[in-house]
């Protein structure tokens, strides 16, 4: 990996982290609650949401410290929406990124309510975000509850429960992954370009950029479950394969899906060029997010 | 009951019942997740919390249509909160109302899913209101989300469930009933006087109505459990015994507890009036829900 994207990554996987676990702990919350959710928040990943959120914001010329609150609400709706799918009734795991989930480190009641509480928070802590006014405020609350529920996310998670077992048309797969995980990519991408002051032909030009982000992102996260490193994903390879889920390379094979991945990063960076910030961080992340190795 | 009383309350519930019907089928919601949605909403019940809210605006002078889409979120959310409390991980009840509960008309994942969608929808619900200031909306879901998340409702549910099958003391319970109802029947009333236009002092002296309203509400609903009518309930009576929940008769005794009940009624009422709306439709409903028999 190119070393100023690695230090970038890391310097703003450590702004996050810093700020989620700040503004929870700071909470004066129920200690059981508490530790259950900040034992999700810490669980962390690659807050790849965040990341392109803040360097949507910073190519637009926008102050991390504005951005920040708003990326902490959307990692902590797409960490709830990790512990209510990991539930017994859902995707029932036991193991996420080789840590229990949270409904076996505590038990179902507490992951429920822990997950409950964390897309509760999300919306809190855009309201308390000192650098924004209250049209932004309203925006991007109304846009994040657009984006993550049942017009988005939560619809996506049905259809994809409902076609588990089955095999389905490519047309309703993209249709899930839209849902279920493109929206909030879109969302980070869009409400940071937002925040960092992008002008609407600009936010025109970015919805594209945005929409194949997330089928991108899915791409290489199905490549991942056929052909990738046990250890890195923290989770087992071939998991799609055993619980009947339709992917990518189930559909086009693995080449095939390599060669629409490349032509929706491709198209990607056009739009990216359009919006004036192709010479940016934001233009490094979709390499990186297409190319990921976990 | 009061023949002017009982017309308010129908009509009140009418516009409450309409609002939120309309609003959730004229989204395009995924069809089986929007089925799961109307069924609990439609489930119904009293509508308490959006009329006390409604009830509130008037007493200061707004106007319904102002504060509809308000009462509507929080119903949502009292709805979810609902269908979550009654998966099999939390109190594990099959039906409520009388109806089959929502995991056992459709099945777990969707009842999770339903619960989290109807949860989101409440604050898009405000964000959209069309009578509403940005700087309105901005205070309403911000307390709204206090109020529900891990500083309120969730939080007393968690406790809740942590007590069960021990005996606690009275200023647990007290804490609990706080949390987990009296957060949302509080807000109820703020966000009715503040939409309405209370001023500050007038918001002040409600703050005291508003605690004791969620006492008095919860107070009454034990009484209910131990000498009600289960037809009218829709539950059997003595559940609360059943399922080891300490209640106010199990440690004040049903004479102790209308004793405390009458008391914090006497000083809600006095609050009301300090409030200057001791004249209001309000000040009938603090009565209502007092002796309310379901």
């Amino acid at each position: 990996m190119d070393q100023s994207l690695s230090f970038y990554l890391e310097q703003h996987q450590a702004l996050i982290n810093d700020y989620l676990e700040d503004y929870i702990t700071n909470k004066p919350i129920l200690s059981s609650l508490k530790t259950s959710m900040l034992y999700s928040i810490r669980a962390g990943g690659k807050r790849l949401r965040p990341i392109l959120m803040m360097a949507a914001c910073e190519a637009f010329g926008g102050k991390k410290k504005d951005v920040l609150p708003v990326a902490a609400a959307l990692e902590m709706i797409h960490t709830y929406s990790l512990i209510h799918d990991d539930l017994p009734a859902m995707d029932d795991d036991d193991l996420r990124r080789g840590q229990p989930t949270n409904h076996k480190k505590f038990d179902e009641a507490t992951a429920i309510l822990a997950g409950d509480a964390l897309l509760t928070l999300s919306f809190q802590t855009i309201m308390e975000a000192e650098g924004l006014s209250d049209i932004q405020k309203v925006h991007l609350v109304k846009k994040l509850s657009i984006a993550s529920g049942a017009l988005g996310m939560v619809a996506g998670q049905l259809m994809d429960m409902e076609s588990e077992g089955k095999e389905i048309p490519l047309e309703n797969l993209e249709q899930i992954h839209h849902l279920k995980t493109g929206r909030l990519i879109s969302y980070a991408l869009m409400s940071g370009a937002y925040i960092g002051g992008a002008n609407e032909s600009q936010l025109q030009s970015l919805v594209e950029t945005a929409d194949l982000l997330g089928i991108i992102f899915q791409i290489q996260d199905d490549i991942l479950d056929v052909s990738g490193n046990a250890a890195k994903l923290g989770k087992p390879v071939g998991s799609d394969t055993i619980n009947n889920k339709s992917t990518y390379p189930g559909i086009l094979g693995i080449e095939g899906s390599l060669k629409t991945k490349n032509l929706y990063v491709n198209r990607a960076k056009t739009s990216l060029r359009e919006a004036e910030v192709g010479n940016t961080m934001l233009f490094t992340l979709i390499d990186h997010l297409s190319d990921r190795d976990h």
